[in-house]
């Protein structure tokens, strides 16, 4: 599972400003980066009018839009969608996940705060804070970052993120739910499983098994 | 996996319009539908200037919008994706995954054809055509409908592809490329790892197991 970091901060200092300069350099450093957009009012993707605009208003439940380029999905959920498991099920292929507005959770945090708009940062910061970026002068121990200091920036999430790659990730998910697996557990399901999977045709080197079992409800 | 069923025929003769009308009669039977439409064009889905629409236009690779109601990802991808791939990772939770577009896969089919449109129907029809809903009338052993017989087309795909549901679905790719298993090689497999998972703490009724190895390339 690639790391991921959320950019939080009041509306409209800037958060989706900065990650739309974080983003060009780091691709230009060689990392492909995915993003998360957590919204809490209702829920519109897609361009009125087109086929799978059509599709969603008819009732499907899961629409995915095709072509050699590039790939859409927009379905239904049933309440929020834990952080983990749309990292865990949608950038297995990118190498760091940057959030926008997931304040309350546990993540690692950056915030964007402008003197101009705010008399103060947010104040429910604790130790999940990593950064700052803004106008102000340091303050405090939490490293600090000018509005553009695009490069110092990403420097940072190099060094904190995408340095320290595990050699193997598995991800367990039952019933919908994360399975937290211990080194032990992750070892004996990975060597079980790959022993099994490499006898197969076709299956000398698995750099990625996905497997999933699914039994009828009826 | 679910099944599969594409709408085929030419431009215009209103394929995306029978899907508006087949999927609430479906949902109305207590089906879960999934869409796929195919796509050669240009790809776009999301609404500019959106924030998600700009971590993409700045190069993210994948864009999720997660919301308590509704789920979306725009994602890069090199080269058109297999359909059955598409069914495996975006459509575990439908009943029955209808697409439009696919006219030269080996999906099962049903040609929508209007005789004002067009002089005949698709020249190319195979094996894999399964039903022509048409205002012509009935020609060859192909089952047909009128193109207003909603109630009799979802009876025909009810029949067709939802009563034969299996005990057990089991997909698994490796490298990104499905691999077939023969029915002797799922069973080895799951009773391996459902035995594995099922000592685990919270895995005592696995309905569904989803597990992922990947191994860092660097």
């Amino acid at each position: 599972m690639p790391p991921i970091v959320s950019l939080v901060g009041r509306p409209d200092h800037g958060k989706t400003t900065l990650l739309e300069k974080l983003i060009p350099e780091l691709n230009h450093r060689g990392y492909r980066i995915g993003t998360i957009k957590h919204h809490v009012h209702e829920f519109a993707m897609d361009k009125p009018g087109k086929d799978t605009w059509r599709h969603k208003q008819a009732g499907a439940h899961s629409v995915v839009l095709s072509s050699p380029t590039g790939l859409g999905l927009i379905r239904d959920v049933s309440g929020d969608t834990p952080v983990e498991e749309l990292v865990d099920r949608y950038f297995s292929d990118v190498d760091l996940v940057i959030a926008e507005g997931y304040k309350r959770l546990a993540l690692p945090k950056i915030e964007v705060y402008r003197s101009k708009l705010a008399d103060t940062p947010l104040q429910n910061r604790d130790e999940t804070w990593i950064g700052m970026v803004t106008d102000l002068k340091q303050e405090g121990d939490l490293p600090h970052f000018g509005l553009d200091d695009i490069s110092g920036i990403v420097d940072f999430l190099i060094t904190t993120f995408l340095k320290s790659d595990k050699e193997q990730h598995v991800s367990l998910i039952v019933n919908g739910k994360t399975i937290p697996l211990n080194s032990f557990v992750q070892r004996f399901i990975v060597k079980s499983l790959t022993g099994m999977i490499t006898s197969l045709k076709g299956c000398r080197d698995p750099k990625e098994i996905s497997l999933t079992i699914r039994r009828s409800q009826k």
